[in-house]
């Protein structure tokens, strides 16, 4: 056959729901030649990326790594262990991931009852609480940061109200991990997974993944072996663990990355990354209100990264992302599910999350939709973007 | 917490049962800015990944793509998409890898039938015939290149002696593909899984797949769910297909990586690929019979890309090791399951097979092998090599 050229994409600015863009010490990183996955300079990498994951988490929890797979993996990691044939569970859902950990669910076994909020909104505890002490579950699943409807659900209290009732909190940081606060021992939470392309700024590959002592003591009592071999904790947390045990060979490439996005997530420090997020969401958002685009979410459960907004009457969704993406390079996301043709995802997550790129993608979408004959004055998105940051 | 240094391993020759080491073109192509899993340029690299997928899997199944995890997830793939519960399924075992497969087949519910040969030996068709005609599964599932044993099995006859049985041939080429010729559709293979570690010299990660048209059918016929999500194929082809429907987002870097690694094996060419793996095994094959160590499957079944030989006697399996990491950056690996303590694994896989990696370390066991008192011949073992390539 004709062996295709050399890899030579065109350069994107990735402000879809993820991958966001990778700094450029993470792909130098991955140029690093490989070692083994039993080298003891290799087990000194797992040490020390299971470290930083844990403090990026806030957790002491022991069995704290990153799953060799994507984040629907890790997802996939956390039920298929917590959940034995019958067990009963509770999916709260408000989006496409939500509906997903319901697929996931069901075809480990579980008894699965679901509980749905429109698209946009969020849970509040007491109907939650209800719902728990009517159907007492094993475990309750729900997702922090929906990456389909751009809704932030509040996380502090599950924890405590789940363990009232003997339950174990399954939460999805994908999203939201290096982009708002994620507490895992201070919220309670038993089993958390995320992505690293999305606020890590690493590339897809890899799910971290935390557990519980209380969640670990679950799944090391299961009576039944664990679906998944590749996924089973049980054999897994012998290489993750102290033994270094040989289940399967690591991606190591992918490791050397996301140990050094990591490293950037703490040198610049969680609590000012956070704020780095709220400021150029905060611009975006007043940039978008001067050109009259609203957001899919309520207002106070916006989440900063993800950006879920309204397609203005009149405005040709496709033809409107082609443009950003032929003439800037620039890619956002479609709606996804019930928002499909109906919202545009635009993602400020990790090293995509930047001044830079706030202004140019407004920029670019006043030239779009004026020459789509959208009314709006040209300059105000950027000059309204602008006044957040001039002032301070 | 204190944030780790930066990422600074000191150089390996990775001579082990994988990871290999990795082209420095495969290396840099990991360091290209990502773009999206839906953007245009990336179908076009998806597109030319399977195509070379294809060429190298000499087959022209239309569903040949990476699973977005390493090897073992292969596997599972294979098994947990071709299986419902209740089917028989006959797994052939002799040695790690065959044991893995029973596991995974009864996870996913099969009725397994186990066949074993003594480790280091391989299966031959009139027995197997036997079992098949007496069990008639729905799936035989067999490895190629056992990784644990370096014994290599003939499967030019499997698919034809399935058919008859109406029974679908899994092969595993975790370890062969690359190194060895593998010719899905001339042996009539209707699932087949790989690794990208090994003699395609691409980093662990991904695990390229390749599906029959009567294995797809088999799958889309299915009563029950795929257990796995993550892994069904129902959902997944629909990414892999026409229609690029979002299911998980790809592991971008790595399809990269793989991309990289296909170009440079079709540049070189399947067959020069093949011989240069061969001549570099009889030159090593050569240099250590001069030290009088021999290998662990029979003559005429050794694999040239995973030389497992028996350690002598009174040598120290540990300290050997140790010595060749610590004073030439060799890494070889040690026996697994029935061989650990016994044997070592010497991998000459993809671009780690190389004249200079040869002669280095058969210098470098020579030195460590003296060191311990062994009585041998110094420079008896570089010579008889350097022959072999001498001779031409």
């Amino acid at each position: 056959m004709l062996v295709p050229g050399q890899l030579n994409p065109s350069p994107r600015v990735l402000l879809g729901p993820g991958p966001s863009d990778v700094h450029p010490r993470v792909l130098t990183a991955m140029a690093t030649p490989l070692i083994g996955h039993l080298d003891p300079q290799f087990l000194a990498i797992m040490n020390e990326t299971q470290e930083m994951l844990r403090a990026v988490f806030q957790t002491a929890n022991h069995l704290t790594f990153p799953v060799s797979a994507t984040g629907s993996a890790g997802m996939e990691t956390c039920v298929v262990n917590l959940i034995e044939p019958g067990d009963r569970m509770v999916v709260c859902v408000k989006g496409v991931f939500g509906q997903r950990m319901t697929d996931v669910a069901q075809r480990a076994g579980a008894a699965v009852t679901t509980i749905e909020r429109p698209w946009g909104e969020v849970f509040e505890l007491d109907p939650l609480r209800d719902v728990l002490k009517k159907v007492r579950p094993k475990v309750l699943g729900i997702v922090h940061a929906e990456t389909s409807t751009g809704a932030w659900q509040p996380a502090e209290e599950l924890g405590r109200l789940c363990h009232e009732l003997d339950t174990l909190l399954l939460l999805d940081t994908v999203t939201s991990l290096g982009g708002v606060p994620v507490a895992i021992d201070d919220w309670g939470v038993d089993a958390v997974y995320s992505g690293t392309q999305k606020c890590l700024s690493c590339p897809p590959g890899l799910s971290p993944v935390s557990f519980s002592p209380r969640a670990v003591e679950t799944i090391n009592r299961r009576k039944t072996k664990v679906q998944s071999w590749y996924l089973d904790m049980t054999m897994v947390q012998r290489y993750w663990g102290e033994e270094r045990f040989y289940h399967h060979t690591a991606p190591i490439t992918m490791i050397y990355a996301l140990r050094e996005s990591l490293r950037l997530v703490l040198e610049e420090g969680l609590p000012a990354r956070w704020a780095r997020h709220m400021k150029n969401h905060q611009a975006l958002k007043a940039g978008l209100a001067a050109l009259r685009i609203t957001y899919a979410a309520a207002e106070g459960r916006q989440l900063p990264m993800l950006n879920a907004v309204r397609i203005p009457a009149g405005v040709n969704d496709l033809a409107t992302r082609k443009r950003l993406l032929d003439e800037f390079g620039i890619e956002i996301g479609g709606g996804l599910g019930d928002f499909k043709g109906k919202a545009w995802r635009i993602g400020l997550m990790g090293y995509s999350s930047r001044p830079n790129n706030v202004l140019v993608f407004l920029a670019a979408l006043e030239q779009g939709l004026a020459a789509q004959g959208v009314k709006i004055e040209m300059g105000a998105g950027v000059t309204a973007a602008n006044r957040i940051y001039a002032g301070g």
